[in-house]
């Protein structure tokens, strides 16, 4: 049958429900609620952890697979569909002002809608209730997904405002984020003290004289936590652009998100445990991202196990406060990743630390034998078993001719052969993400009833609203009553929208 | 921090929670069960043919996307873990073994354990119990899927004496399925006549003599359905092998998937309207997978939106006929589909006709000019729509020095790379699959309580058992009752697992 497309659209319309989704029954309420990111998590990162974590503790096999569920295996929800207002593919802003705000808007801004216009997020609207707030994430407090919380700004690069608004020097609200943990120490330091900030302002002692405590390592943190609560408000800035992947972490000088994660539910807690409003909290597992960007498989598999423990945990917490419910769901996809006939696990389990970091010793050696250390100490770190010494003359070829990162990739693509995964693209990918969840007891089953199945990204803050008792679009109104010329650069937002759209898709992670 | 892989094991085993899962609350009983396998059908599918949609039918544009749920967006429960016994990555073979019979087993598995023993099937239970059953499919009859629910061979490939037993001359339970249609003719004919097998017998005249009444083509079929319904028990094979794609399909000849569910459904339903026991039919959108092991993405889009279509019609059909419900999941994923930055559906919807239709064209052509030929016929019916003299070039060259199938794939990748669209194989991968079902009113939430959330393929078929009051261990057992002689080359076991195993690889599809 020759197919004529307009009669194709003709006869399957019937199959198209239009954009209005009915909301779901009444969901139950809480004083609670706890929004889990991880961010560009796809179906296959989730099958990739399993059957490393299934194989590695001995469950199962390669020959003989055991992949028993993990984590939030046990949380399923249903699907979220992400795209932006602009694009069929979303990037981390775009998504995260959907899940934030309930909008769509287009890739590269953060909090505002196509027009530029700030728009309220469910953190903000917790505040004006009168709610504690809490952003604990492991890239830079200033990324993307934390932001779409806590400012609004035309376009995602703006990182120093960010910072500026997100502690509420610039923020028409004021301070007004209770707890902030995460990396990006830089966009809170002027140039001179080694930050990236270009107008002389430090916003950490900008943060102390308003009553913030402050730790910069994982010390400080043991130290302010002494009694398991930090003191409130709190800023900790562990490093000065990301935390570092969960593979290479060393502990002494950064927390784990599982770590930030009891601190921050524990001092939010005890912070509400007598008033009737409770708190809202945004947790990040934000790196699974970097390393989808990376292409890095055995980083992508680490960061993803973090996301379920911290899962775990989260589900255990709610347990013992029922007043409390949790709602995850990634941005995006990223990468493209599948795994492919001959998928083994054991060989990315061979893999010692990240390609971030082992191109970083590779810039750091400055020995003799750059071959020999190749070799033997640098590609056996990433886990590759079957090399030659062509193959190593191949990646040095690569080294000399393009540089550091395009031999990083080469081995790589090489470890990612030799352990049957495949990544389509360094960007992200149009695919829907899990959504997961957990109340406890009966209104779990409420939980489901109201936002399980298939949901729009834009759906999902419309549902902890409800249960939270907020109306968000009194945030919004609030961020506009004395006008929005806080929103900087109003004026050029065409030409930030292009500069937006193009920063995200370029450095999208 | 130096990771130690077994450190990591013991640190994370508390996230793994064993193999036992909990069984889900009481199933709500039903009279009648429909299951659905969208073969080959992963989570980027959906997405591809909804934005497809969308965007054809000009509710969004790929500049401001507007994708709304379609068909089985709103039947979404949770996802489903596929792995085989003896690998990570399955085939249909094992996978269909797992839904029909709860059991894993090996790639190439024709509800066979692993010992190659007879395991009984939901379809099998539920004929001893006195319902009716059918089996309606768009690939061979005999292909993995369907054979699953109806036959117990070593070697998915034994496809002559899967039509054997699925029409009942070799089945120790006579003839038993009372509705098949799909295509695979070949198999129930003898070489002389036109088909595959060496035994020759006409398995269609046997059947007739049995009682079938038989239905070669879609006039066939008209006639015999005059009133709505066939007469049970009814053989219809409108294809020597797989019915032609829904892009290719004459109306003429091949009913579609929509038109002969429609049949079954009724005819099913007639047969049972008078008798406490109901039905159970499995239905299968079985070309999904071919064309992700083709990687053709616009006979992907085109299947998987047929599908969605089947399934808009079983939840209308549900809602008339509140004592059925459906089940629906894949057995895999197939061709690790992506969807990239640039993704563009309208580049997809140029095409006009499948890969394998155009190539057929192509190997057709006897005219003279096969370079005008392929330039301005069938390179745009292919829907590429940027091409220069110096890529025809390039696709003849190929075409020369390694024939029809390389030219094809090299022209789809072109198409693919236009549209956005990436393939990371030409077989299955590891992903989790999507969890689809429905029943009417309070009925499905008491099915989302049981079956929801992340599942084991292996406990789909258990929830049929309790919704319908079967015992599959009673089918089993009446399998097994006078021995396993009737199963085939048992004693060839080992044999025959490796070359399934490797045919699981080689063609599965």
């Amino acid at each position: 049958m020759r197919v004529d497309s307009l009669s194709i659209a003709a006869t399957t319309a019937a199959i198209f429900t239009g954009c209005a989704e009915a909301a779901g029954p009444h969901p139950p309420k809480a004083k609670n609620f706890i929004y889990v990111v991880p961010d560009g998590y796809g179906i296959a990162s989730q099958v990739m952890a399993r059957d490393y974590q299934s194989v590695m503790n001995g469950a199962g096999s390669v020959e003989r697979p055991n992949t028993a569920k993990i984590g939030v295996d046990n949380m399923v929800l249903g699907t979220v569909r992400t795209q932006a207002s602009d694009n069929l593919v979303t990037d981390s802003s775009a998504s995260g002002t959907a899940f934030a705000c309930g909008v769509k808007t287009y890739n590269g801004a953060v909090s505002v809608d196509d027009d530029g216009m700030p728009v309220g997020s469910i953190l903000e609207a917790a505040f004006l209730d009168g709610f504690k707030t809490g952003l604990v994430v492991t890239s830079r407090i200033t990324h993307a997904t934390p932001a779409v919380y806590s400012s609004h700004v035309l376009d995602r690069g703006s990182e120093n405002e960010i910072a500026a608004q997100q502690i509420g020097k610039t923020h028409p609200f004021g301070p007004f984020v209770d707890l902030l943990i995460g990396g990006g120490r830089r966009h809170y330091l002027p140039k001179a003290e080694g930050g990236t900030r270009e107008d002389d302002v430090n916003l950490i002692e900008w943060a102390i004289e308003q009553g913030y405590t402050y730790a910069e390592d994982a010390s400080d943190l043991k130290e302010a936590a002494e009694k398991g609560t930090v003191p409130l408000p709190f800023l900790g800035l562990f490093n000065l652009t990301h935390i570092s992947y969960e593979m290479d972490r060393d502990p002494e000088t950064e927390p784990s998100l599982l770590e930030t994660t009891k601190i921050a539910l524990d001092t939010l807690e005890a912070a509400t445990k007598k008033t009737r409003k409770g708190y809202f909290i945004m947790i990040e597992a934000s790196r699974i991202d970097h390393a989808g960007h990376a292409n890095d498989a055995p980083a992508h598999i680490h960061e993803t196990l973090m996301f379920n423990e911290v899962m775990n945990y989260i589900k255990e917490y709610i347990e013992d406060h029922p007043d409390t419910q949790m709602l995850s769901a990634a941005d995006h996809e990223c990468g493209g990743l599948t795994l492919i006939d001959g998928f083994d696990p054991t060989v990315l389990a061979r893999a010692q630390y990240s390609n971030d970091y082992l191109m970083a010793m590779w810039d750091n050696y400055n020995g003799e034998d750059r071959t020999g250390f190749l070799r033997d100490e640098l590609v056996p770190l990433y886990g590759l078993g079957n090399y030659t010494d062509a193959d190593i003359q191949v990646f040095l070829n690569i080294y000399e001719e393009e540089g550091t990162a395009p031999m990083g990739l080469a081995i790589l693509k090489a470890v990612a052969k030799e352990g049957g995964v495949n990544w389509s693209t360094g960007g992200h990918t149009a695919a829907d993400v899990v959504l997961h969840g957990y109340a406890k007891g009966k209104k779990y089953e409420d939980m489901k009833r109201a936002i399980g199945g298939n949901q729009n990204n834009i759906n999902l803050p419309g549902y902890i609203e409800k249960v939270l008792g907020l109306d968000m679009s009194k945030a919004t109104k609030a961020l506009r009553k004395d006008g929005v010329g806080w929103v900087e650069k109003r004026d050029q937002l065409s030409t930030i929208k292009r500069r937006a759209e193009a920063a995200a898709k370029d450095h999208a992670h």
